[in-house]
């Protein structure tokens, strides 16, 4: 396994659980009430999603040279609010480039941050991103194609595996993969006994298809621009995830958009905890399998939704 | 201090929290985004709310004998639960009076952990509670006003203490004053300079009349049911709550409904926890004193609020 250069060490995951640990808290688990399955809540991180395990560690591996030179990260979402958080907390600049068409809530979660952000047309991030980095020295951080971001999402097998030591099935969302390619890795090699399940909405099933047919499938944007669970809509793996989640992932299953409402609902009531749809979707895939509620955890991958968005899913 | 019979001891606190640890996990501290005021998220208990520290305790102090007996305890909210999960959890019977207009989500979770039930009509529901544990030896489980509740609430203190070392004040709602008894004894004893301050619906102020009139103060139950917040409806503080805080707590502040709603809003979106409006009380005392955020908690009691109902407050 080690001889892959693409897959993610347990190593590189237990050094990136030191690294990161003066920055990130653990977070807890709390399960369904009264007996139902348990939730990594995710959510709890001061930015609402998983995203800064990955970032901080992409930063705290970089030399103390480059990084002060600063990092570019492009992101629509919870990534670009990770890199900034973790730019601001190890004292260097961020620069975010980000979609004219971003959510107003998300720009300015951005900027309070402190990162300096770049609005551009969709079309042209990619470019903007690349001079960006290219004229201004600038480190570019990746949102999960990277194995320094997949050994710090990888920080959160080992947590559950050190909170849950009786677990038997861990589900995670996947969108890039760089969560579930992160967390399998963790957990296939320190605890081979485990399975590892991704998630993914019906309507954006390309890690599913990939998984199956061995090869990366993509889907156009509007075809993954159809599921409410906008932290998923990336139209395919990364090859590095990929990677890992052919040698380490169980299966790959899919949920419909009714079930992963139904997810947010039950997370709401019975948790007490606010899921936006990406972060409902692990538990809509245990719910759909009929788990051990005992032995399963799902992955609360982050809280951040819009509020008058989440209220309409609440109250149907 | 220690000479006064009705007030806590940090004594009963300490051994209050070696009792329950192996039943009560500890419950995380998650500030508002992204430098807001830190929650102490007792939502997160498998119940949803604070009330099982205070039945453990309670339960636990009983001798083996007594306990075996079972407990009664009369409730339309979340001290039903508490009593009945840990009544559960210590193999031994409970039941519960209950009003007939019980909420219908109380009652099947109340039923759920196991617990008999008795429907009454409210005006009967005390002498019910006293003919069971009369008539079936049964022990009777206060829901506030007692020493062994406030030990039990009182551990809440000194985690906080443990969890944020430099905190300067801490906020907590009061009803019957379980709560704020139990933390401000703890506090006040294990760290002095930090002020513990009460926070109640404006709607519902008998404690802050009673704390300022020096005696105990009571409202009507049409006037306590004017606030939203029903966790809070109690129609005056019990005795030994009063003299804790009289002896403890640095001031009782009281908020509005709109200010209420308002803390529900801003815990969901910055924190990503479900508050009940009890439960937003403390934060919403918190902001309207303007207090420091880094050092302080403002205690979130509570989780369980009709789906509906919190839906039209998170899009209004």
């Amino acid at each position: 396994m080690s001889n892959n250069p693409d897959l993610v060490t347990l190593e590189a995951i237990r050094a990136a659980a030191q690294r990161i640990a003066p920055y990130v808290g653990e977070t807890p688990i709390v399960a369904l009430a009264p007996t139902g399955i348990s939730l990594k809540a995710e959510s709890l991180h001061p930015i609402g999603a998983f995203k800064i395990r990955g970032a901080f560690n992409a930063i705290l591996s970089l030399g103390e040279d480059e990084r002060r030179l600063g990092v570019v990260a492009h992101s629509s979402g919870n990534h670009a609010q990770g890199v900034a958080f973790a730019a601001r907390a190890l004292g260097i600049p961020s620069v975010i480039v980000m979609p004219t068409n971003v959510s107003p809530v998300k720009l300015a979660a951005t900027k309070a941050l402190g990162a300096e952000v770049h609005l551009v047309p969709a079309a042209e991030r990619a470019s903007k991103f690349e001079s960006l980095a290219r004229e201004r020295g600038l480190i570019p951080i990746p949102p999960y194609d990277s194995l320094a971001i997949m050994a710090g999402t990888g920080t959160i097998g080992l947590e559950i595996l050190k909170q849950r030591p009786d677990v038997k099935f861990v589900l995670a969302p996947v969108s890039g993969g760089g969560l579930l390619g992160g967390i399998s890795a963790a957990i296939a090699q320190a605890a081979p006994g485990v399975q590892v399940i991704g998630v993914e909405p019906a309507l954006a099933n390309d890690a599913a298809m990939s998984f199956r047919e061995g090869h990366i499938v993509s889907l156009s944007a509007e075809e993954t621009a159809r599921t409410i669970a906008d932290g998923l809509r990336v139209q395919q793996l990364g090859k590095f995830p990929f990677a890992n989640i052919r040698a380490f992932v169980q299966d790959i299953v899919t949920v419909t958009e009714d079930e992963i409402k139904a997810a947010m609902k039950r997370i709401a009531a019975e948790a007490r905890l606010v899921a936006e749809p990406s972060g409902a979707v692990a538990l809509a895939g245990a719910l759909k399998l009929g788990l051990d509620p005992g032995t399963s955890v799902a992955v609360l991958s982050g809280g951040n939704v819009e509020p008058g968005f989440y209220a309409s899913i609440l109250a149907a």
